[in-house]
């Protein structure tokens, strides 16, 4: 294979397709800082709108895709539907719209706002992504577990969340957050063997730390100061293009509480954050056309339509979809669907 | 249903829910502006590299998703490998920076280059699709039919394209652009009917006119100037939400070259040519691990390595790919899949 090593003109076009890739990522960051303070008003407009609507974040939550529904356990709709008040999305290291050079805008916090509840006492769970540069190449988003302070016997995960937490508790206070050689290391690996790969509830996640190890600010800020200096030198035709490819670290994955919160993080906060409305609409959408079912299978009984609405929101959403369906509003691209933890039940 | 109707608190909410989707979809496309002028000057330096490399964008297509890769039948593959020379995307309403009142940033252009060749005579096939408002609400792409010299006995569409420009221009002249009482009209419904929507060739794309019938510069213009109307009243609480939700039109559809255009072109300019460098790695990557089998399997034969590589491009690939195997930089998350064609053929 090694024979063909000599033909520098493709060699060095690979390079430079991979520096322009670089290049590529760099603009893409832009945007998102852009698009953040343009949107930001907007947003807070939303806010205030989806605020008069009962059950509109739990409905969302409903009707979400695919790769956050799957996390949603049937326990997990019940907390969602009886106490999920609200859900926002900051870019929580842009402070500054005048100066881009601070903060980076892929970091992101996910907080989710609950009432009182049987379940946990917080009534603020907020999950903060990081994004970092590792010393070997990696880059992506590291977090901290968030303590959920389960009530007693309510806790579906049953103590892998306070392992996760107990774990990096332990680690920050010997220093080491690679370190393996303590009992909530081999505590929290015994759990996640018990679970064997099963996801127990969306509540997980707050548990998440990294798809491969944890990354300090300060490893990061070394990493990026190296990569500048990397690509400074390739731009004068001095290095070759990025070295990246590290392996992943399998033993760390034992006592990872959630096996893709990263994804799952930015999903929440790039389809399910900008497409709150769409969801919300197709929830009602589907609430119309099961409520037709519904007054097709009892049309002798004479009951009001409230009768069905047993689990909370659907309530509202029923009046809502009723005034939306005679005015012949909602787009009807999505349609024929029950939601789909209905299907499931 | 419809005694709900009096609960006007979430009547009022859901109106101010579809405006504020308005302002969302405005906001992205102000952020489609912003991005074109951003990164214009990188694509004309991705432009100048990849130019150097043999076969770029007939590789880049072989790797294309699946919602591209399904329109390419073998006998396009073949004329796109040995004449494909570049594709090039533009957002040709933009044509001042400065001022964004200027053209809509989702009309797009997609511009194929070929070399000389045996299928047709063309070197230049350029497809521009319009962002347009219908007067009933609907918005979407439209586009012109774009005429391909086809070589005699060369034409894999077999007079379905020539049958679209046809029509087209009987209708023009005729100054109505949904005339149906034309022997074109006539003519095109029995080719498509013969073709039971088969899809014969990519290249009938370049035929592509609606998804559901043309609308003019004018209908746009005056639709476009409604719905600002439309919107100004509702912001003063006024009016009600947009009304959307034209029927499609089953007749026009009848004489629609292709039945997915205005998806392809938008998968073409907003998947594909972003991201043309990630597809070009990925095909390097399955070269150097279908070169490894087919190495395995013919151990014994001396004879050089062009020697499988009687398809044109993929002798300059596997020179590449070499080279790239060597230095370890390609991205291996993607690894083990022999190019799609490969499989397929």
């Amino acid at each position: 294979m090694s024979d063909a090593m000599d033909d520098a003109q493709e060699m060095v076009t690979y390079e430079e397709l991979a520096n322009l890739e670089c290049e590529f990522d760099d603009l893409d960051v832009e945007i998102i800082r852009k698009q953040y303070f343009l949107s930001k008003p907007l947003y807070a407009k939303r806010k205030a709108a989806v605020a008069k609507i009962d059950g509109f974040w739990p409905l969302v939550l409903e009707e979400s895709p695919q790769e956050i529904d799957r996390y949603i356990q049937p326990s997990d709709s019940e907390i969602f539907a009886s106490s999920l008040k609200s859900i926002e999305v900051d870019r929580f290291e842009l402070t500054s719209e005048s100066d881009d050079t601070v903060g980076d805008p892929r970091s992101v916090s996910i907080k989710f706002e609950f009432s009182e509840n049987e379940w946990f006492s917080d009534r603020v769970l907020e999950k903060r992504f990081w994004w970092r540069r590792a010393s070997d190449g990696w880059t992506g988003l590291v977090s901290e577990p968030v303590n959920v302070s389960w009530r007693k016997g309510k806790d579906p995960t049953k103590g892998l969340m306070d392992g996760a937490v107990k774990l990096w508790q332990a680690r920050k206070q010997n220093g080491d957050m690679q370190k393996r050689d303590l009992p909530e290391f081999d505590h929290m690996a015994k759990i996640t063997q018990t679970w064997n790969g099963d996801n127990t509830s969306f509540f997980t996640w707050f548990a998440f730390v990294s798809s491969r190890r944890w990354v300090s600010q300060e490893e990061s800020s070394a990493a990026v100061q190296a990569e500048k200096e990397r690509r400074k030198r390739a731009s004068q035709g001095l290095e070759d293009g990025p070295t990246q490819l590290p392996e992943d670290d399998q033993l760390e994955k034992q006592v990872e509480a959630h096996e893709d919160g990263d994804t799952l993080a930015t999903i929440l906060a790039e389809d399910l954050w900008p497409g709150a409305i769409k969801y919300f609409t197709q929830a009602q959408e589907a609430a119309v056309l099961s409520d037709e079912e519904f007054e097709e299978d009892d049309e002798d009984e004479d009951e009001d339509e409230d009768e069905s609405g047993n689990e909370g929101e659907l309530v509202d959403l029923r009046k809502l979809a009723q005034g939306v369906d005679s005015d012949g509003i909602v787009d009807a691209s999505n349609g024929g669907q029950p939601p789909r933890k209905k299907r499931k039940a």
